[in-house]
């Protein structure tokens, strides 16, 4: 049962340094404080090693990134490693441009990080070194289906063993894997992707449960996908006639602001392969 | 009619790549979302050609802007005119400081606008070359109004034939402008000013209408400006007692959408001069 | 009575000048608009002088401070004292980071500030010259109580007549307090605290309160701090099941929209000592 990792958040009020883009970060900060932990956010280098260290995770999402925060991302990295915080990829739009896969792929190479989470595009872009995305969405003929659930799941696997972290592949089906062993999620609604930022949100969150449960990471960040695809759930059945994805957005943190063990555990949708 | 404008950004999606500020960022993000585009952000200089690359429009907006994001603006500038995107110009605060109104008008005479959108003050500082803005919003004594609105028309039409842009003049009367017409439009409400970005949110919007409606750009944005406009009477006729200007917000996006074809075609309120 | 300060906003319309975090930067736009002032946000070194020129308050936060921005407001807030304008600092994570703690004194040694608001670790930081908080929030150890509230309220004045800034010691009990007596405020809700930004809201909004009302600038902070909690006292009672942080963030600066005089002076609770 996933209930406890909640339990654990709300109990430990995990303080979580995030370096995230400008675009959802006021969205990962109402999340962080929904789900029970304590969000700060800081992309100075001369600022990140003082914050990072007060803190129990380091949320590194390269949304938006720039020559200083990219900086910042290096020194914050290396010292939540010396620190043995729990360190957290989000390689939002690795595949879109060379920065963004540069930097993707040099941070992998550097920072050792505990979870990786983003669409099938982008961790594909990471797996192989390179990539082609359609902007920050994934690709429609590059997703995790019935069809191909097996594949990915050895992939996901195979990647996780190769980087010694979770890995996190968002989607329709969701997939948390390590080396061992394969949540497959499905939780969620489709309108969830017509909100931005709800996968930034996942990983601000999958930080704080990471940093709450670190006997056993997979689980927690397992918890963590179901938290927010039950919260889509939720949100979405808690919609008025007329209301669209701008109170969608609210009613999902909202969800997980109410959202307790019972209701996770009654309400998670996966299984382990 | 406009709708078939709406209906071809729903089947399109474009991808609209914005450089805009940090204030406003979630909810063009979020409006583009609803009016059926899609959002990217970036405005680091090594990263924004490969981003405005893979999409079909650019929005570029002054607000907030820094040295580096400056930058961004006129390589993503380049960039999207070599490959004929459509790009338009929204001068937050041109005439409130000499970099704002400096910045805005060098953008005019490096990189070809297709669409440039502000209120009158920012409008004329552009025509002018120099202005003076009180912040962020349109000078009271500077405003389109029944009685100078033959002038105002006539100003529009003589800075689109002066620019090659469609001129986008929005306050309480809207105006959409090429050399040759001017879209005249009365939609949306005076509580649409208690909230911050409604101008940045219909700026994202228009480059998503003009992009996927390339073969009549005027009518696209009239097109964008009525949807705007349109959502934000829906929006404050949904708002409940004790609601104000943030619900107020949600609602809009949620209007936005929510919108169909015919709703449009039904609400839009303008005629062509 | 506190509401006379509440018309002077709403009749004056202050412009204020923010530089301010990137996390919550779009509620203290919507705040400031719904209290009544207007927002405009700069941070670029080129631009602020320029900016805050035409504003009649300057609201300084260094939550997400970068280079840049640290520039931006010494160069601002020399500008802003050279005009007689409203100059406020909100220390956000003072004691939290070197460069917070070193920034916040450097500004409070180079910049005449009217107000100072933090909560109270952040203030404690400022006064002793360092400091150690956790996070963004004040240290569960370190809280102004019924029990410690004379000494509190000694410490505050003691702080105002050495800085000559109204001092605002915000959290369960709020303090405003110049060097000869202290408003000691009981308005607000615990919840509250699971929002992010609240205070960077209160910030902006005590700014246009002093812009407004510059004969009683510990009254009008005082009725601003009024103003925020008993905002935060509506919001929650508004609230329906299922509902949660995302929905009380809007459903505060939603009261703060329509809070009048008549509202303010019956619901404010508070004593001078």
């Amino acid at each position: 049962m996933l209930g406890n990792c909640l339990e654990n958040v709300r109990r430990k009020t995990p303080l979580v340094h995030s370096i995230t883009n400008y675009v959802t970060v006021n969205d990962v900060a109402n999340a962080l404080l929904a789900c029970g932990g304590s969000p700060i956010m800081s992309d100075e280098p001369e600022d990140v090693a003082d914050i990072t260290s007060i803190c129990g995770g380091l949320n590194i999402n390269i949304g938006t990134l720039n020559q200083r925060s990219i900086d910042g991302m290096f020194i914050a990295g290396a010292k939540a490693n010396e620190l043995g915080h729990i360190v957290l990829l989000d390689p939002v739009g690795a595949g879109a441009s060379k920065l963004r896969t540069d930097t993707a792929i040099k941070l992998m190479n550097t920072v050792k990080f505990d979870v990786i989470r983003g669409n099938v595009s982008e961790i594909k872009t990471l797996a192989l070194g390179c990539g082609t995305t359609k902007g920050v969405d994934a690709d429609a003929a590059d997703t995790v289906t019935e069809d191909n659930l097996e594949d990915m799941i050895a992939f996901a696997k195979s990647f996780s063993q190769k980087t010694k972290a979770v890995i996190v592949i968002t989607g329709a089906i969701d997939l948390v894997a390590d080396s061992e062993k394969c949540y497959v999620i499905r939780n969620g609604r489709p309108e969830m992707s017509k909100i931005t930022g709800t996968g930034c949100q996942l990983s601000g969150i999958a930080t704080a449960y990471a940093a709450a449960n670190p006997d056993d990471k997979t689980k927690a960040v397992a918890a963590a996908v179901c938290v927010m695809g039950l919260a889509g759930e939720i949100g979405y059945a808690n919609l008025l006639p007329g209301e669209g994805n701008s109170t969608l957005r609210n009613r999902i943190i909202d969800a997980i602001c109410n959202m307790d063990a019972e209701a996770l555990n009654k309400g998670a949708k996966y299984e382990v392969r």
